[in-house]
């Protein structure tokens, strides 16, 4: 199961809006059939591993990450391919949420008398499924902010120099994480400050995230690298209800597709945002900043996980900040987060944090 | 040499304005004698060792962190114990750079028939030892800044509330690095805000470390726990030139320790202040803010090493910043600090840094 956990991660940000999923089929002790989702989500994980055991699949057992399918959508249900394939045991981690999956793949399988076994490894199944299982069962996308600051939590000088704080390696693991989700979002300061490109580079990357901006008047240039290339990568710009219709006509002109969303402290309210971000299929949302858009993702608790670099060098209070103003009073009122692990990225720190339950 | 560097690392705090030695005595292959630096720094690493050794040492081989000295001081010259023991051989780690020691006592051991090895886990060595080879090199202590800061970098919020932004575990871990420097070190602000005690709690210390808080004009409340505690536990104050002098005649009362300094940029200048400390015996300094005093320290370019905290929870830029301002324009101008360890401190990140030599 855990080999067939890390396989199931070689899909995530390439899969939505179709879960990540790993299939490993063993025969005898050997490993006849391994499979994760496709990038676009199809075939999925189960159909690729029946295909590469073939005819040792008969008597098999398969290792699946998340429940098999057992409705028609795109594709024939993967519990039936399972029992046409002759596969004996099936051994499952996380069951699926998805109301036209829930219970019945595995009632399926159950009723053509092969053997199962649900919830082996399913904690960390959950945390690997944790965007699709969100978007199911709470209609929005796993969000992890991203923060890149000196040791003292900035982001830039006081006069917006900012790259590079962090190193190579660093940088080099941001596209990485970049890769694994659907969407880079940032906010629209951070467009007009560093004009990104906010693609996957040097990754080989199978499919590049949708990039999202958020811009509440659509206050965006129009000469941007963003704005140059939304027709080869997907640009997704959300605003507010007061945006200009010449600004809107003009960007849709250039080939970006525009959510409108209530607004909330002034800015496009980010529960909203991450709703309709959920509608349209994303699954896994990074977050790179600037300090205004994390302060409103926070303020709107809709951040699952932070994933921080602290670099060493020092930039002082009149540099600026990372997250934004919060206006909180108490410090039971700040939002807090689990420590999940600690690494040293090419002399950078990289911390890796999730959200909390509230008790 | 191993086992030395660690024995010389359990005196850290208590052996100033003398070094934490460490000292390994092996008979054929048997460690007969182990002795690090007393509290207060005698009797010397050696004699203890040898002490334990008794007639074990002689032929023996004597693993010694720092040279040997050489010069009759408070004590005989521990080369002679070496030589009068019968000691064989003696392999050194770092060769001290006290003129009144530096080669006299390897040339002491190497006239008396004595085999030597020096350098050996030198860098180490010169490790533990930086707080001593800094005051006698630099004439001043090495200074450690601690911060304990959100996610963010923020050490209260708006409000002032800062009690407790990291854990337990986080917070014990800081009272063992107090206990290692001889000194702890605070701004006004800190002591006005928080009114600590600023002693080592829970630890078994063997010697507090002096206290020293730096207020220009010694506005410090005189009902403060500090105050109240300066008869029992060293409290240095640093001042300006411009201190009242009723003030002073008040904390000299009390029973503090004054030591003026010069301006710089309107507050006591750190890179005096540090000069003072180490003609005072000073070797290992460890600063925990406020805000104003980590920026005074970094721009006066006299922090050797950062030990961050980083807590899971975002506070946001109305909070209070772990540094203030640094007037920095440019990122090249900013102090840059190489990454030593990581680690997860019951929930919080651990991260160390030491100064990145200017090139």
């Amino acid at each position: 199961m855990s080999l067939a956990l890390s396989l199931g991660r070689r899909g995530q940000g390439s899969t939505w809006p179709n879960p990540a999923v790993g299939c490993v089929i063993v025969q005898a002790g050997r490993i006849v059939g391994r499979g994760w989702t496709a990038p676009g989500g199809r075939p999925h994980a189960e159909v690729q591993a029946l295909t590469r055991a073939g005819a040792a699949a008969r008597g098999a057992t398969a290792y699946v990450t998340l429940e098999p399918c057992a409705h028609h959508g795109q594709t024939p249900p993967c519990a039936d391919a399972l029992i046409a394939a002759g596969i004996a045991r099936v051994v499952v981690a996380a069951t699926d949420p998805d109301p036209r999956v829930s219970g019945r793949g595995l009632d399926r399988l159950r009723a053509a008398g092969i053997a199962l076994n649900a919830g082996v490894m399913a904690d960390e199944a959950r945390r690997d499924l944790a965007g699709f299982l969100s978007r199911v069962t709470r209609g929005r996308p796993e969000v992890t902010l991203k923060l890149a600051t000196s040791f003292d939590g900035r982001i830039a000088t006081a006069s917006g120099q900012s790259q590079w704080i962090t190193g190579p390696e660093a940088r080099r693991a941001v596209h990485a994480m970049r890769a694994a989700h659907d969407a880079v979002m940032v906010g629209a300061g951070t467009v007009r400050a560093d004009d990104p490109l906010l693609t996957v580079r040097g990754m080989g990357a199978a499919r590049q995230p949708v990039r999202v901006a958020v811009s509440r008047r659509l206050e965006l240039p129009l000469m941007s690298k963003l704005a140059l290339s939304a027709r080869d990568v997907p640009l997704w710009l959300i605003h507010g209800p007061d945006a200009d219709a010449q600004a809107i006509a003009a960007w849709q002109a250039v080939g970006a597709h525009l959510i409108e969303c209530p607004l909330s402290g002034g800015a496009p309210d980010m529960a909203a945002a991450m709703q309709a971000l959920g509608a349209a299929g994303l699954t896994r949302v990074f977050c790179e900043g600037g300090g205004a858009l994390a302060a409103s993702l926070l303020q709107a608790d809709v951040v699952d996980r932070l994933a921080g670099f602290t670099a060493g060098l020092a930039l002082g209070a009149d540099g600026r900040a990372g997250i934004g103003p919060l206006g909180l009073d108490a410090l039971d009122a700040a939002p807090r987060f689990t420590l999940e692990a600690v690494r040293d990225i090419g002399g950078d720190a990289l911390h890796l944090w999730r959200r909390r339950a509230v008790p």
